[in-house]
């Protein structure tokens, strides 16, 4: 549909000036796809400021029925802010960090804050918000919170949804809920944050939320340990669960392959240890206190993690630099992948017992199909997410490989399904994955939440067709 | 409405022998209400021993829109199992727990375990299950998914809700849904068992659910200290925290009052201290680690505060005797209470931050209206939830204080909002404070409510007039 001029008008009379985006050219940042697998298009761009304009749009599209996709960062993976003509509502210009009040350990953002500024906003305060992901640099706390973000504090921290104590929300219909408690215990009727938290924008925009902050960590020890069986990564998990507690704040896995290609592809990225190995982990332990023993503590777990022979060898981060370069073996793996040629990718998750075994049965499942094909599984161990990444045959032709996409899925899914976990654990479900949660929900649950979708959205004008087809 | 012979007969061949109760002397026990403020009338009592049953006895009651009351273990205290007729439904016979996997840190259970046999279970596999409240010995896990409930460990382990990995629900229509989920991690769709999660059985009745577990502490230290003055236990806390970060566990305040009717009430209770203090804080560290030196930590922490002026005081429990003479101090207040005569009770919370500010502007609101009534406030300092009770005049008739309880309500209500604050932290809302809720929820929130349960339970059949009027 393509939008009168007077509905324009009606809308840059509400977003106010530059708040709306009509000239092609200026629209393109915002029709980018991050995977460049789809096609956005939209009929404008429209970037309120406050919540108030953001409800004055809201209101306008509703009464025309123009169908509103909220975008933040636009660094999702699953074309959850992919457009198909309409309204594209950017909160990047509701960028405020509005309070914080370090002795409740609590701060009241906008949603169009970037992640990495509120990780900042917090530390200047002695406090630590701990969602930390890749595109933090980037992504926007609104799209975290509308994503469910989950990312590398799981394990300590959990998901987004974890780390949110209320939220204000502008309603499909224009109205404003403002549930901005910053309370720890509130049970007063159905916890409705609870509903616009994961559901992608479907269901309203939310324009501001109160986030949950913690004790500044104030030591810190980051260790790389080589395995020669992935057997023994749960024992190793379980003794450094049990002896550190929560002081383990990250448990992150990475194959021999992982390792190989971000070395090979990866400026400055170099191999730590002076031979390779089949299997890493890389771990990090944290404390409030100064003079917590940390380093002493992980030598000595590690030490009879080694005479049990769950380890082979380790490296102890001797800066924060070197911190740095485990860490970024860690975090160039999908860059280093796309270098080496074509990669099929799932983001999964299994209960935490299960994780080695769904990687060898997995890797036996997709070597069958694809002789030469290279699994290189990295990710989450701690709380069970893994990135099972395919990476093509040497010398296949790429799109070729990447024909197989959903071959390849529903091998994986399917052992992931029969294995009780998530298909998708940590990313969502936007477009790339609606055909996938159609096929492996209960009629139940697509019925439980088209209803609520009904009674919130009943024109569906929020971000429709995500998640589920309406 | 009473339930025909033949409706009867139907609910004995789904809940099978000893499922339904119609006897009033057998039913008495599920009629009775803790606070003794309300009436319950039922026409039958049905405990079927399986979700199946269950769920036929709901598609029963759904085929004659038939009322019906979820109970567990009966402890509430807003009257959420209150029933006016109709069936109350008592998850009792489903008791078992089904699955521990410690190396995944869950636990799988029937809703009608009792609280205390699963933190037991839990134990015996080297785990915890953090929640802990008053009623742990005859509260079940279904009631506590249905409340939320809160206790002694949210300030680190959070609320019931942020313990939960999964729920099993038979809805209202008498269909099953299984969203039985044990992942840390799962983004697909809408976050549905947060709907249920503290519902008060108005969606539905929870039937099994999935537990996190936590590393099972095995160094612990109990301390009881005294402070002069309100103004510091907020710094008292401030410092604790930010140097023993999650080691601290428990931060519970206690007036003198309180300590003075424990002591004159309750036998075998006592003041550790040689003489009485205005203000008290309980306090518990615990670590995973046995060589952890929480006391060494305790006390150095402890030792800065006195230096600071933040306590004048400090008993270290010696023995875990000790720590439980200590703890019964903290859970006996309400008792103590009781033979004292009347009291009026509130269970609010505000912003940690506000919490001081709170007691002194609410004891100075309360005294005026009243001279001479005793404002006896304690509770969950570290995370804002204050039981600010009041108890009565020395010598005024217990009625007619308690003929005050609305008025009370309304002043201590009318600042805990001014104060952005709950007046509900963790009871929930019932009967008891359904008028509450309608007076100060703002409309919006009510509609919210009111429409997902318009979808979810149509015909109104589960826990009608709880939280709201439908």
């Amino acid at each position: 549909m393509a939008l009168s001029d007077q509905f324009i008008e009606k809308l840059i009379a509400a977003a106010g000036d530059g708040g709306v985006v009509t000239d092609a050219a200026d629209q393109a940042p915002y029709l980018a796809e991050e995977r460049g697998l789809m096609e956005s298009t939209c009929d404008a761009v429209v970037r309120p400021s406050t919540t108030q304009a953001t409800a004055e749009v809201v209101a306008l599209c509703a009464s025309e029925h123009v169908p509103i996709v909220a975008m933040g960062g636009n660094t999702g993976l699953v074309g959850g802010s992919v457009a198909a003509g309409g309204v594209i509502l950017s909160t990047e210009r509701m960028n405020k960090v509005i309070e914080i009040d370090a002795l409740n350990h609590t701060m009241t953002v906008e949603a169009g804050c970037i992640l990495a500024d509120i990780q900042d906003a917090a530390e200047a305060e002695n406090c630590l918000f701990p969602l930390s992901l890749g595109a933090e640099g980037s992504c926007m706390i609104g799209g975290n919170l509308s994503t469910n973000a989950g990312g590398v504090g799981v394990l300590r921290y959990g998901n987004t949804r974890d780390l949110i104590l209320g939220i204000e929300v502008v309603l499909p219909d224009g109205r404003i809920w403002s549930g901005l408690n910053a309370l720890r215990k509130d049970n007063t009727g159905y916890d409705l944050k609870q509903l616009f938290i994961g559901a992608e924008g479907t269901l309203g925009i939310i324009t501001k939320a109160v986030l949950k902050l913690f004790p500044l960590p104030r030591s810190k020890v980051t260790v790389m340990a080589a395995l020669d069986d992935l057997d023994n990564i749960l024992a190793l998990f379980d003794r450094l669960r049990a002896g550190c507690g929560d002081r383990l704040t990250a448990f992150e896995m990475v194959a021999e392959i992982g390792l190989d290609l971000v070395v090979r592809h990866i400026p400055g990225a170099r191999d730590p240890f002076a031979q390779r190995h089949p299997w890493y982990v890389l771990m990090e332990l944290t404390s409030p206190s100064e003079n917590d023993d940390l380093r002493g503590q992980l030598e000595s777990a590690l030490g009879r993690a080694l005479e049990a022979g769950e380890i082979v060898d380790a490296v102890f981060a001797e800066s924060e630099g070197q911190a740095a370069e485990l860490w970024k073996i860690r975090e160039e793996i999908p860059a280093a992948q796309t270098r080496e040629g074509g990669s099929i990718k799932h983001d999964i998750s299994v209960p935490v017992s299960k994780t080695g075994e769904f990687i060898i049965r997995a890797t036996k499942l997709v070597e069958d199909e694809m002789p030469g094909i290279r699994a290189c599984p990295f990710g989450h161990i701690g709380d069970g997410n893994i990135h099972y990444n395919l990476t093509q045959p040497v010398g296949m032709d790429k799109q070729a490989f990447l024909g197989r996409w959903v071959d390849f899925n529903r091998l994986v899914h399917d052992l992931v399904k029969s294995m009780n976990g998530s298909i998708s654990a940590e990313h969502g479900i936007g477009l790339v994955k609606r055909s996938e949660l159609e096929h492996y929900a209960p009629e139940i649950e697509l019925d439980l939440m088209r209803r609520i979708k009904s009674v919130i959205d009943p024109d569906n004008i929020m971000n429709p067709g995500k998640i589920f087809e309406n």
